[in-house]
């Protein structure tokens, strides 16, 4: 039986402030606790129903603190609204910023999503087609959210999500790498021919590019529409559309 | 003001049981709500704070009740988390099936969906891909469910949404119309020469396209990936590549 001093402790990890001071998240359901299980991250306490432990016990590591707990224990620790068997407490890991200059194929710049669900979306896509980091406004939702976590279903312990300041960072190296940004208008995303290399920026649902780093973008890019009268697309299909169509070579060979 | 019963009734329409019962749903929101105004969707009542007639008033038909509220009405009525301005109330419309025969473009079917933010950011998306018809099982979430309202951001105004048994449908018309399913695996998405009428198929977040659907499907589409890790992509960001590709040709022409 999980103490409510412990209950608590736990709960404290819904909210961003904790996660932060304590360095530690939570990753929840079987989908996402397996995928875990099998990445890098380290897990430091495990939390789950019987039935769970039945099936997983030789996956946890043996550091790993792991608690049989009850379906109610379950719903006070779980932080989704549909609890699903496990509850993983987790070390944040430290990603550095790669070598821009140096880099490979595409990656991905989100100035401001908002939304968890989107950038959980977005993640789980980037991962899908091969793109290996995100990197983000700090005006973005915080990856480790409990809701971008189940939105990533898996893919936030493999692509390398990184917080810093945009401008400065495309400052610097946009005279040596193509940056294509998603506009309203602009060039035709179907009409491009990409590069093996260079970065997408996406942003905010409601407020597009933030326009400082607008000015700093290389190409504008649009998702060119067959309908009058929709404004605009949602931000995790307008990052599905562009990450495909710069990786459809490579995809087309597949 | 308000009187606790006229309240009541609003609220009502959260539930999908009295939409149904009184054929009603709402529309909330700016944009929304501007949206439902220059659509051929009947509104029969608008609640809204006094910033928002003091716009809006020229726009509203005569024969609509209009009611200045209070923000803590509107807190109260809105079935969102973050009310903004504007209720209406509108009448559901009676869309019948097209002749899929007659058919010319692409047209959208849904197996069971359950996520309202997938079912309203793919009407969304079909919208902007010009699909005027998105058809549902009828195990799919309903689409005046608030949350797809919100998220179609106005497409469920312009998309014609409609509910049917699948199976029967695909069965009368599959020898005459290519009908395409989202599958993961069969045949490249990126590789195949699409015609200029066809049938897209998407199925549900958790269990893909049902057994009884996928076997009446003529054509296996799958999104290719680069990354060994993933196993699936999001419903709506799976919808809208399939949607993109279909339409590429007049896409690329715009």
């Amino acid at each position: 039986m999980l103490s409510s001093s412990r209950i608590k402790n736990i709960r404290l990890l819904h909210q961003k402030k904790y996660r932060t001071e304590r360095n530690l998240f939570l990753a929840e359901g079987v989908k996402v606790v397996n995928e875990l299980l099998g990445s890098s991250f380290v897990a430091t306490e495990i939390f789950a129903l019987p039935q769970w432990f039945a099936r997983n016990r030789k996956t946890i590591p043996e550091n790993v603190v792991a608690e049989v707990i009850t379906p109610k224990e379950l719903e006070r620790i779980s932080a989704l609204s549909a609890p699903n068997m496990v509850v993983a407490v987790v070390e944040m890991p430290k990603f550095e910023l790669p070598d821009l200059k140096k880099l490979t194929g595409f990656l991905l710049i989100l100035d401001g999503i908002s939304d968890p669900g989107n950038l959980g979306t977005i993640i789980r896509t980037a991962d899908w087609f091969g793109i290996r980091y995100v990197i983000c406004s700090r005006s973005s939702v915080e990856v480790y959210n409990p809701k971008v976590v189940q939105a990533a279903m898996g893919s936030v312990f493999r692509v390398k999500t990184i917080y810093t300041n945009l401008a400065e960072l495309i400052k610097e190296i946009k005279d040596e790498i193509h940056v294509y940004g998603a506009f309203l208008s602009g060039d035709n995303l179907y009409k491009i021919k990409f590069p093996k290399t260079g970065i997408i920026v996406i942003g905010s649902e409601s407020h597009g590019i933030s326009e400082e780093v607008s000015l700093l973008i290389n190409h504008r890019v649009f998702v060119p529409s067959l309908s009058a009268g929709v404004e605009s697309l949602n931000a995790s299909v307008a990052a599905a559309l562009v990450c495909a169509e710069v990786q459809r070579k490579c995809l087309a060979d597949i």
